[in-house]
C-alpha cells in the first residue's frame, strides 16, 4: 500500500516557568511524548512534526523570526551567543525528533501566543494542532488554559488538547 | 521494533438529523474518516476504535445497553425487528472498520450525551477521545458544540474536536 503524504502535526511549545528557557515546560514535553507514543508510534515516516514557539514581545528573546530548523546540525553552526532563549527550546524538540527518526521543522514567532498559533495554522495548514495545557491539578480539573481554549474555538484545523497528568502538576500552579 | 498495545480511540457517534437513524451524521462520518486518514493511516494494527452512541432517554430507541459489537457478523444474527435506530449506526462504523482492517468495539448508552461520554471515558480509559462537531459554517466559526466543549473541559483524557468542513455544512444548521 503506497503511503500518502505524511500527516503534518503542528505543536505549540513553550519554556519551563521554573527552570527557564533552555527547558521545555512539563506540559510541552508531555504533549510531545504523548504524540510520539500514541499517534506516531512506529510509523515515523507517516508523520511530520512542526514546532512553533511564540515569544511574547516584552521578553528579551531571540530575534530571528525567519529561520526554520529541521536537524540538530542546524543549531551547531550558530555562534554560541545566538543560542539563547527560544532557540534552546526548538533544539530540544528537533533533537528528540532526530533520535526518533521523525522529520520535523521548527520556528519562532513573536506576539500573543493564542493569536499567533491560529495565524500560523491558517498559514501552514497542518492536519491538526497539538497544544499542551496546565490543567488537571486537584483544584483545576475544570480549567483549560486560555491558549488551548482559544485554539479549539478559532483554529482552522482539528485541535487536540493534552492536559498534564495530575501527578506531574507542581504544587504551585505557576511552577511549570 | 516490537509494537506496544494499540492506541485506543473512543469516538462519540450520532445519527443524521436529515436522513434519520440508519445514517450517521455528516460530522460523525467526517470525524471517523479523518481519524482513519490522518491518524491510523496504514498502521491498522496500531489502533483500536471504540464507538459509543448515546441515545437521549425520550427517543424511541433500542434497548440493549449491555451488548458490545465488534464485527459485522455480530449484527447478522439479530432479528430484523431488533435492528433499529442506534444499532444501524454502530453497524455502519463496525463494517467500515472491518473493511479497513482495524479492530473495534461499539456499544450504546442512554442519557445526556456529554455526561455519558465523560463517564465512559472514565470507565474504559481510552488514550483519547474524538468528537465531531457541527461548527465552522459561515456564521458559526466561533461556535463549538456544547457536547465537544464540555468533553474538552471535563473528559479525563485528551480530546480532539473535528469540525465539519465549511463546504459540508448544510444551509440550515439543523440539517446535519
Amino acid at each position: 500500500m503506497e503511503e500518502s503524504e505524511p500527516t503534518r502535526i503542528l505543536m505549540g511549545v513553550n519554556e519551563s516557568t521554573i527552570k527557564g528557557y533552555p527547558n521545555p515546560s512539563i506540559s510541552s514535553k508531555g504533549a510531545f511524548e504523548w504524540t510520539i507514543n500514541k499517534i506516531v508510534r512506529s510509523s515515523t515516516t507517516g508523520f511530520k512534526l512542526l514546532f512553533l514557539h511564540v515569544q511574547v514581545p516584552d521578553e528579551d528573546g531571540f530575534d530571528d523570526m525567519d529561520s526554520i530548523y529541521a536537524s540538530p546540525d542546524d543549531f551547531k553552526n550558530m555562534k554560541q551567543r545566538d543560542r539563547t532563549r527560544g532557540l534552546h527550546l526548538l533544539e530540544y524538540f528537533v533533537s528528540r525528533c532526530h533520535q526518533i527518526g521523525v522529520s520535523c521543522e521548527a520556528w519562532i514567532r513573536r506576539g500573543d501566543p493564542k493569536e499567533v498559533i491560529c495565524h500560523e495554522v491558517a498559514r501552514v495548514r497542518p492536519d491538526f494542532l497539538v497544544v499542551g495545557c496546565r490543567g488537571l491539578g486537584p483544584f483545576q480539573r475544570v480549567f483549560v488554559g486560555t491558549v488551548s481554549e482559544f485554539c479549539v474555538k478559532h483554529a482552522e484545523c482539528p485541535v487536540i488538547t493534552i492536559k498534564r497528568r495530575a501527578d506531574e502538576t507542581p504544587q504551585d500552579p505557576v511552577d511549570d
